[in-house]
């Protein structure tokens, strides 16, 4: 037996520059040093499923065996390139690939075809300086205030349900079949949200995203009845320009939820119900709507999503859908941003084929290129696959941001103990490498959203130090990069489990007002350059502290989180030369 | 073989003398036609249960075979004497008893013990003359209107839900094992009460039956919380004295529900979920309130209600219990007769003991001898057996009225043909020989209350017919004798089906004003000498006509109802010497 050794770190520029994310027409070089063979090739896989083995050379100028490949990327590629080595010794052949979990990094040998690295190949685009360096404020409407003057609900639906009081309990009513059989509200609308801007204000927020406030029968509104209309319990299309002008002033932009994969089947569209005073896809095949909707046996059978009947999906390529979503004078994306909107967060993206993101994104921003698109996704979304078919979203003509629920798994796994310091910073390099530079300075990272456990709850069973993970959550949160997003009442200690307890009323009054102190403290070093824009680097320091450092213009910040419950830890503060103790479940930023 | 025949009508006086219940210490005379036999007796039960066999004699004057007893009535006994006939016929033993549905009239041979008939002996009382000469208007509150000035619902409870819009349809909110999950409510309420005093007026109204009004979880109330608290939905004391007052500057009384056979789980007294400021019973032995309830396993197991948990029954005999209800000075009876309450309904009067009942009337009529006493009952009240004994209800010291579904179900019976006009007859004819004359005129005559499909539902299947079916029955309710109750919103046509359904809200702004003038003028017929207190008797008139004569001081008033869908029909009217025709469902009265 020969003895064979190899080594890749695809986040050590000496095996791999430059790092991460590249241009179309870049050329990327790779290495590896290996040890105990003859010669080496580099094997690629290019998005369309072709692929190519490249000689290797002997490295130049490098330290023991190394052997080098050059990947010289087309201009017009975008896509992913992923790679992987073959190595050559004696009669034998061997390959060197990423670790089974696919995150980059140093990889190892393996007998047969390996897990390969991935290089994301991107066109060059820009993310709005004020997104990647703002914090978004998440409001679920129904739930965040009621600003009507004399407290009543504006214009209730037939057969609905209102909370007897503010600080019920959401539930959902559902009959025997565990279909929902009536919706239920609690009254926030626009005027509430407005009449929040200054506090909102006072937390920093330059972004609110509201989730779906056009006309629909539910409280949530990802069943849109009219595309074109403010539900009439939220308001009207002269409050929501109102709205938006009065945020402007405060520095502060609105993001709309587009929920374009499905429509409600009560709506303008579809018309299940015959409520709207429209002929829909489901009442006759004559319908201007028809070819929206995919009927397998009509009108009753239809596809839907998740196989509920209230939600029809759309067939999003259909000619007259994207006219009406995109492209028409008047189409919804220019209706709702000539209104004032200044984003679109792309509910389930996943959903959407890549062609319909692509033109909703190119023509958002002929309207606004100020403005953002953000997409749903729930893992990474550089390889996202859906439906069998490898995804695009972050190759430069599709998505601003996405959302950063890696982000919140890690943050949660390390301060549950489910991985340790290098686990996280492992789930995070990997992000770091995939996602285009713009992309991970823009991803929204979530603590939580109206679709996860209230992060006090993620740490409820904590007693009496739930508080205290959870405020070293919101450290990290607020110090790393990408976009803060603040769940409404999440900065006053609102706890909730999943849906509907997740959709609990904001607290007006009865607050938790040292929560909300810090995260003002917290949102107000956010607000600094090096929190905003800073360069970004992790350090390691042990299991139990989670080390990483910010740099700008020559300045900067060190991060330490001690998430061990029992003891303090003493840490060396990387190129500083000095060490300080960081107390048991606690943290320090030296700067 | 000896050919033997006999004949006794207990609605016929030759027969039996006087009519129908008397008062202690009368004597009523028996007399049976027979032939081809020598001899009879008469069998008498009593109340507890003893017998007594009466040797009767040839009947002075009587024509044919008639032999006469006579039953001596102690001036004390109050309660039923049921009686049959022992006929002796050479060696044959031969009995005459009632048919099998015990509704008196002609009865029949039997080989064996008959079915007996049923003399009612009562001590002498009245019902307040006002009460029979009235009409009572039920109203379950929190349906009927929201009378607050700015449309919000008052003081709605935590955790509970408020129907989005007014007229939206009832349902309750279960969860997955059938149980209430939360309350609902419209938010109706006591402005709202006094807020149609007027329009009450307009329909000659002259008493309110409010559904239970005390605090209370549940939008029904039958789960009482707090006795001596109105619900604050609904308003609160010095509102329900204004209530009264302004009710009675109308000449329109107030009925109370009295809810004394259990509690809520959620009151002061059981306080099963710690929500009142008390120990209640389930909390503490030592609880003042343990004594009421009958725990099998404390505190888990315990008797309820139709074996809802939510509904403890109490022990009312418990004196600590009766205290609190009837005899305290500020007791429950009293705080609200002295608030104005005018009389009461006693919620299912079956459960309670004949000894809390006869207590309860005796304070009542010490406190205002004018008030009245009702008790739900469903069945001819007089002859009740309720968990294998017979109820006192009707002997004098008992209620002063009853509900009347007997009546309910015979007009419907007719109306819908399962009975014909006969069936009718004999069925009313029954109470009206077992019910003292003051209790018969004092029978609360219902066409649907909240525990019945609305009158209109009654007769939905009908279509275009439905409404002159339903009118019909208006008719006969407001000619017969016994008080006429108008379901809130039956008189503007209002239809519902079972609980929840028949709670619909009425519909103000939508009210059917066909109906509403139909019910006005049969409103102001009632309130006329001959139809609030004339004497009462039945004419046949062929199956599908329905005939009775009412008659006040000479004046006479006959009432047709042709029940028949197809075709006029012409009858004579009796005494009159003259006929009349009346048409498809239609009715005449005849004055």
């Amino acid at each position: 037996m020969i003895e064979v050794y190899a080594k890749h770190d695809s986040h050590d520029t000496f095996y791999r520059t430059p790092f991460g994310a590249v241009k179309s027409g870049s050329t990327v070089t790779l290495r590896i040093k290996a040890g105990g063979i003859e010669n080496a090739e580099l094997a690629l896989k290019f998005f369309d499923g072709s692929e190519q083995i490249l000689s290797m050379t002997k490295a130049a100028g490098a330290e023991g065996h190394a052997f080098e490949g050059r990947v010289d990327i087309g201009d017009e590629y975008t896509g992913l390139i992923n790679y992987y080595f073959i190595l050559y010794a004696g009669q034998n052949v061997l390959y060197y690939g990423c670790q089974q979990d696919g995150m980059g990094g140093t990889g190892k040998l393996y007998d047969a075809v390996p897990p390969p690295y991935q290089i994301t190949v991107y066109k060059g685009f820009t993310v709005p300086q004020w997104f990647k360096e703002g914090i978004v404020y998440q409001i679920f409407v129904d739930r965040f205030l009621n600003g009507n003057e004399d407290g009543k609900v504006s214009n209730p639906k037939q057969n609905s349900f209102i909370y007897g009081c503010w600080d019920d309990d959401p539930m959902y009513i559902r009959n025997k079949e565990d279909d929902i059989e009536r919706w239920e509200f609690f009254g926030g609308n626009l005027k509430g949200v407005m009449a929040k801007l200054d506090y909102l204000k006072s937390l920093n927020v330059t972004a609110i995203y509201l989730n779906p406030i056009f006309e629909a029968s539910s409280n949530h509104k990802y069943d849109t009845g009219d595309y074109k209309k403010i539900d009439p319990m939220y308001g009207d299309e002269s409050l929501f320009k109102k709205l938006c002008i009065e945020a402007g002033k405060r520095g502060i932009k609105i993001i709309l939820d587009g929920v374009f994969s499905h429509t409600g089947a009560d709506s303008i569209y579809f018309n299940k119900f015959g409520r709207y005073d429209s002929i829909g896809a489901y009442q006759s095949k004559e319908s201007p709507y028809y070819s929206w909707y995919r009927f397998t046996q009509y009108p009753y059978e239809y596809e839907c999503w998740w196989n509920i009947k209230n939600l029809p999906n759309v067939n999003e390529l259909a000619p007259s859908y994207q006219n009406f979503i995109i492209y028409d004078g008047d189409s919804v994306l220019k209706h709702w941003m000539n209104a004032g909107a200044y984003g679109w967060r792309l509910d389930v993206a996943d959903e959407l084929p890549d062609e319909f993101i692509e033109a909703f994104k190119a023509e958002m921003k002929q309207v606004n290129k100020d403005s953002v698109l953000i997409g749903e996704v729930w893992e990474d979304a550089s390889n996202k696959v859906s439906y069998s078919r490898r995804r695009r979203y972050l190759f430069g003509n599709e998505l601003d941001s996405v959302t950063n629920y890696p982000f919140r798994n890690a943050v949660i796994g390390f301060l549950r103990g489910d991985i340790d310091s290098t686990g996280f910073t492992r789930r995070m390099m990997s992000l770091y490498e995939n996602y285009p530079r713009e992309t991970f300075c823009a991803a929204l990272n979530v603590l939580g959203t109206h679709d996860t456990e209230r992060i006090f709850t993620v740490f409820e069973d904590k007693g009496e130090n739930a508080y205290k993970y959870a405020k070293l959550a919101v450290v990290i949160q607020m110090t790393f990069p990408g976009v803060p997003l603040i769940y409404y009442g999440d900065e006053v200690g609102i706890k909730g489990g999943t849906d509907p307890d997740n959709r609990r009323t904001y607290p007006w009054g009865r607050e938790n007002d040292d929560i909300l102190a810090f995260y003002k403290r917290m949102s107000d070093l956010r607000n600094t350059d090096i929190f905003d824009k800073g360069d970004f680097k992790f350090h390691p320091s042990g299991r139990d502290v989670l080390c990483y450092e910010r740099s700008y213009e020559g300045s900067k910040a060190f991060v330490f989180i001690n998430r061990n419950v029992e003891r303090a830890v003493s840490v060396d503060v990387p190129t500083q030369g000095v060490s300080i103790d960081i107390n048991a479940l606690d943290f320090k930023i030296f700067m």
